[in-house]
């Protein structure tokens, strides 16, 4: 996902004369300027001159970035403060703080953000030596596929909520059409330079770049915040249903008589504050889009955040020259590995004929309870399948005479801990689910499903990631043969004298040569088959919910049992996470299945 | 505060037979080993032999702490997350989730973390070499000296409910009773273990050792969720308050004829649900006991949980021998500092004056506004000149010719980021108090006082967190001289040619005269007065909010704006934090102090 400081070098904001004349130089690595003076003519003297002044600018460089980060942090803090300390305001005093101040707010901060990104932008294309270095495991394709793929999908969103607005105009002001604009305009324009510039070590104006990268972070996440709070425009659609509701009845009062009693009442309630459409075919379309395409502006939000942070931490940074190719990585090939594959081709067709059962008959506005039970019961059957498998793994790990990597590896680290907050999202969602069941007790068959779905999911998180972070922490076998048998020799322990070393050797050498020829033993063909499995699994597992089947928030228990806003923030809260965990999940398999 | 493990070596769960003869050898550092053995008459074959093999041995029981880390984060990830869905579930859906049953799930726990904590104490007690170091760094004074005084105050609280719950017999179950009794014994014998083994570097059952760790962590933290946001106790005792005021309003109904009119209509809302006390002196010590001590619950559970994650580090930790003793430190010594600490006990004898009065008056029910007005303005005059103090001293750190201290220091890093977490609390609670007043737009004294003292409070902390931080990154001149001497030589830059070094040389020297007859230069003497001045500042900030003032509950203002359940857990959230800020601030400040 991202990478981290090692060494990093900057120049001071505002370098002294001395520092002014090597600040090109100053961005090598203190190694790399040593290495190069050594194989200068300077004399001793001189040399040790410079290595000294250069380790004091290092260390100078090094404040001035501990500082800058400091700011721009605290900035951001207080930013991400007011914003929320407004969201609150609006969501437990309607009278004082309306949607619309806080529209207002982001609009600002969006309006400022934009300007920053453009002169970024700018300024990075007009100065040659901005960008020295660029970073090679910042923003992979993944990444960056979803970051434009989520973008168009806020986009559009925008488009129908705008479309939306402009059918009910004639109860609407017209000031509120401008939010959803700048909001478009603010996407494309994010979306657009996140894609060029999110691997950028930047070199100049540091400390600026980094408060406006923190100034977009910031206005991200409070649109995060917002769009995981405010419900009203899900209200609004749900008002306007039930009005729908009311006015098909009283069409059909002439032929029921009983269907009248309540008229006056429903008229009286609701008809007075609901705002109806002009056309009900175009309103249809916009209502059903907007619904469906809500979680992903919420994901986008996300994703973008996590691109920001890691050109946050990038600013600044200098790369040795050795680190700017990949590692020489062994191609996807198969291996020949059968099981994995085709069961997991099961799962995914299996999934893709319940996700299309499911989109078809959710078109009406009750979607009926045999597709969620067969959607729960999808998920009963491929759960325990993957905790089986992720066990079977973790163990087959534990027999493996492979040895661990632990050296520090800050973009590993990085990968766990997203890893693991990723899936407290879904994790949150189903002890939520089994509260309310539990406390519930409802003896339907969808309600047991519910309670065993939520119970199998927290296990298949915990067995996935225990799976994956052991996976990740193997040496891989395709490192450079030369230095891996050396690594081997340093490691491996002869128990007793020679005869037995020499034993040793032999195996290592047929390893070396069954590795060679692609010839797996039983261990490694097994971790490649589940790990191809995880993977097929995961895809279908994100889909799902990434192209909007939400039951956790139609089938209605938990609605009814939390209320609707608390499972709102709930749900909306859990799923982005949730899905972002599949996506990183596939991330993590793909390297563990290169690995093994 | 704390401190981490940097080269940790545990046995594995099961060690395997050759694991088992060096189990206790395994327990020292790879450095120490080597060096051991260079001195031993061992021919060269058998010393790369052991190298080789504690080298294994060390990998394979770093992947056993890893591996127990996990496993017992994730028992804590999920007992948090089934507390944390039944606590909500209690808020959102009184019906099926009642705080009896959140109770009953707490008793549980506490009943289990009891259990192990009794067998832990035990159990270390009766092995010898269950516990081979002790961190110098963990559990300092001060923090075991709050985890009693807090301790203590918790059963005092604890009893004034069971008071309270006794004088209410008539209208109460007597299980009720029970819960608070557990509570008690738990945080007794919790206190008492925590005191005398939060040094501990546990070596012996690790495994099991971080799951009892992490359990009684969970249930610290739960408990804390639920005081933060658990309201009942507070809104009966508002509810017998209120229906105390009505049968006085009875009583005067005699000589009122006007007092009777809504007579009717007050026994009849609130006179039958609400529980009337039996002896009111009594019950109105308990009341405001209950009332005065609940802050100090939240914040006793926020230091079990700091001090528990430390022990939990410690699990399995070897130090090496060096470590054992604390580094040498120059004694707290007042170098001729004046107005630093005149200023400051000014501050403290106000700060004292407004806290005896503001408690004085504040036994009625209301508080009369002027002290409200007193108090915000005691606050408007002491957090500017903190503010410039704290500006004055990052300036001088700025001037100041020391290095910076860039190298790796984790216990430094667990500060900083416990001093960036503990602002936030208070930092939250101004910008919701900024927002509700902007809102409202009120012209009166008090609110603008309020609207003052908050933005100053943001300030304030921001500008105490980048000179504390800075202050704790320059490294202390009272490091051992020859090694600073040689780090400095190592450091600074002749820049021209050898007569300038033959200054410095001077420089150099005349500055260890100047520092070992203590006479400070002014920039010194300057930060030593800076520093006295904010640690006595710091400590009236921390009184007055840690003995019962909370003004930010008590003027009505934002509690009206938020409504009373919303602000209150804001301000159960972010005092604790607050003061717990202040405290750790302290502790920064005295190292800044020592250290300029």
């Amino acid at each position: 996902m991202a990478s981290q400081t090692s060494a990093p070098a900057e120049p001071a904001p505002m370098p002294s004369p001395e520092a002014k004349t090597t600040e090109g130089a100053s961005s090598y690595d203190q190694a790399d300027m040593e290495t190069k003076h050594a194989g200068s003519p300077c004399p001793p003297k001189q040399k040790s001159w410079l290595a000294r002044h250069f380790s004091l600018l290092l260390r100078r460089d090094r404040q001035a970035q501990k500082a800058g980060q400091l700011f721009s942090g605290l900035l951001a803090l207080n930013v991400v403060f007011l914003g929320g300390a407004f969201i609150c305001s609006m969501i437990f005093n309607k009278v004082s703080v309306t949607l619309g101040d806080v529209w207002i707010l982001l609009a600002a901060l969006k309006v400022l953000s934009l300007l920053w990104l453009l002169y970024y932008t700018v300024g990075t294309t007009r100065k040659p030596h901005a960008v020295l270095y660029r970073d090679p495991h910042a923003g992979p394709i993944w990444v960056r596929g979803s970051l434009v793929l989520f973008g168009s999908c806020t986009v559009c969103l925008n488009i129908f909520r705008m479309g939306y607005d402009v059918s009910h105009i004639h109860c609407k002001s017209e000031v509120e059409l401008i939010f959803p604009a700048i909001e478009i305009v603010f996407m494309i324009i994010q979306t657009w330079v996140l894609w060029r510039h999110c691997k950028d070590c930047v070199q100049v104006q540091t400390n600026f770049t980094r408060c406006g990268l923190m100034l977009t972070l910031a206005t991200n996440l409070l649109m995060w915040v917002l769009a995981v709070t405010n419900d009203s425009m899900h209200r609004e659609i749900e008002a306007e249903l039930d009005a729908l509701m009311e006015k098909f009845s009283v069409l059909q009062c002439r032929t029921c008589l009983r269907c009248c009693l309540f008229l006056p009442y429903l008229l009286s309630g609701n008809g007075t504050n609901t705002c109806m459409c002009l056309n009900t075919t175009v309103c249809e379309v916009f209502r059903k889009g907007y619904l469906m395409l809500y979680p992903f502006s919420t994901e986008y939000c996300l994703i973008c955040c996590a691109v920001l942070f890691v050109m946050w931490k990038n600013v600044s940074r200098s790369l040795a020259a050795h680190t700017g190719a990949h590692p020489n990585r062994s191609p996807f090939r198969l291996h020949g590995t059968i099981f994995g594959p085709l069961l997991g081709l099961l799962a995914l067709v299996a999934g893709v004929c319940v996700f299309v059962l499911f989109q078809i008959e959710a078109s009406g506005p009750d979607i009926a309870r045999q597709y969620f039970t067969l959607y729960y019961a999808f998920y009963v059957a491929v759960l325990p399948t993957m905790s089986l498998a992720c066990l079977a793994g973790t163990a087959i790990h534990g027999l493996e005479e492979r040895e661990l990597d632990t050296l520090k590896n800050p973009t590993r680290s990085l990968d766990v801990v997203l890893l693991m907050g990723a899936a407290l999202g879904q994790m949150g969602i189903a002890y939520f689910s089994i509260v309310a069941i539990v406390a519930t007790q409802p003896h339907e068959l969808l309600n047991q499903l519910i309670l065993a779905y939520s119970l199998l999911l927290i296990l298949q998180h915990i067995t996935q990631n225990l799976f994956i972070i052991e996976g990740l922490h193997r040496r891989p076998l395709w490192e450079p043969a030369v230095s891996g048998v050396m690594e081997k020799q340093d490691v491996e322990l002869p128990r007793r004298g020679s005869l037995r070393e020499l034993g040793q050797d032999l195996r290592r050498a047929s390893r070396a040569y069954i590795h060679s020829f692609s010839h797996l033993n039983w261990k490694r063909r097994m971790l490649k088959e589940i790990s191809l499995f995880l993977i097929l699994c995961n895809i279908t597992l994100w889909m799902m919910p990434a192209f909007g089947i939400h039951p956790e928030f139609e089938n209605g228990l938990e609605k009814d049992f939390y209320g609707y806003r608390t499972w709102f923030t709930i749900v909306n809260f859990g799923l982005p996470l949730g899905v972002f965990y599949r996506m990183h999940s596939v991330g993590g398999l793909v390297e563990v299945y290169l690995g093994a």
